[in-house]
């Protein structure tokens, strides 16, 4: 398999994750968003979205978007799994992931946050009111669903694709300065992936297109 | 089954749809997002986001965020199923439905419009620029990927979750006036779609809290 992304991208970063904790071996592609690498025809053919990550399997089918991606693997290779088994917690799972998928990490990302400053001209007064409005809103959601749900991880006492996309958000907010004073739950869920194997493979500082002394 | 919605909310939609899809029946409980009803202790119970919707199994067990109450669906009651056999076609199916619902829909709700208007004070024509940016730029990448994998709905000859997040946003961007004339293949899906019994029955306009003449 080969894995279009970013080391900075909290999408691709996600995956990586995934790809970890399921003990996958993947050949690493970078795409380097800051040049723009995403917009290159080589790269728009296989994902016409211009967007990391990209998921390109051993038979030449390419998966985007990283749910999407993560769900595949998951199929393709059930075991270990980053779901629970019961339905109900699959369910809580993969709604904690919606949330930090679909209503935090839209909301900070490189292209949204150079519209706000650039095109909005928002100052740091509003870029940090949005944040803690939109990104920090879902956290904050994210933070009562986890600690709704217990166990040592987002759901339960195993790692899953909540606690894929928690790591992240997590590190994207400390990147950005989101407060999270008020997500001990997240945090205790953060701190205890981070000591993790699979978590640590697959740390933005530790890939090959790392930025040094970022 | 109990589904907690809106009748507008593009993410009940969707639901409305996958249970239309598989045939199942449920008690629909309106939560009226203009009176704030999401916010009422009782809602916040069963989903402390404040979103809709929220499914209540027949064990009292509650799934929320939309993508994942449908996997939820598709995890209870396989079939018919709303995901392709294929992997990489679930995979393909998933990235058009994850397109739409992290990275569309997010940024034309109720709650985002109101911010944009009311917070940022954008004027009428940054309005239609954001809308034309955001949701408008992840349905023209949802277009490429449709038009890339070909077939009567998004992904092959049968409604798939992603038809099940391409209808009600459709619907959303002819209600906000986002420009959809270089959309012609998702145009064509739509309105296949909505010949189907299963998307008529799951129409806003066809749920009792529809309001009249809106």
């Amino acid at each position: 398999m080969k894995l279009f992304g970013y080391w900075r991208s909290s999408a691709t970063y996600r995956v990586r994750i995934a790809l970890a904790l399921k003990g996958l071996d993947y050949d690493y592609h970078p795409v380097n968003l800051l040049k723009g690498e995403q917009r290159e025809p080589a790269y728009l053919e296989k994902n016409p979205a211009g967007l990391v990550p990209a998921l390109e399997t051993d038979d030449g089918a390419i998966v985007v978007q990283s749910l999407a991606i993560m769900e595949f693997l998951e199929d393709a290779y059930p075991r270990p799994s980053i779901l629970p088994e019961n339905l109900a917690a699959r369910g809580h799972a993969r709604a904690i992931a919606a949330t930090l998928a679909c209503e935090a990490q839209p909301f900070m990302n490189l292209r949204m946050q150079t519209y706000l400053k650039k095109t909005l001209e928002l100052d740091n007064g509003a870029m940090t009111a949005w944040l803690d409005q939109w990104p920090g809103g879902a956290m904050r959601a994210a933070e009562k669903m986890a600690a709704a749900y217990g166990g040592d991880y987002c759901i339960g006492n195993t790692p899953t694709i909540a606690d894929c996309c928690l790591v992240p958000q997590m590190f994207a907010a400390k990147r950005f300065g989101i407060d999270t004073t008020d997500m001990p739950r997240l945090t205790d869920i953060y701190e205890r992936c981070m000591k993790l194997p699979a978590f640590e493979k697959a740390r933005p500082e530790n890939q090959p297109d790392a930025a040094k002394g970022n």
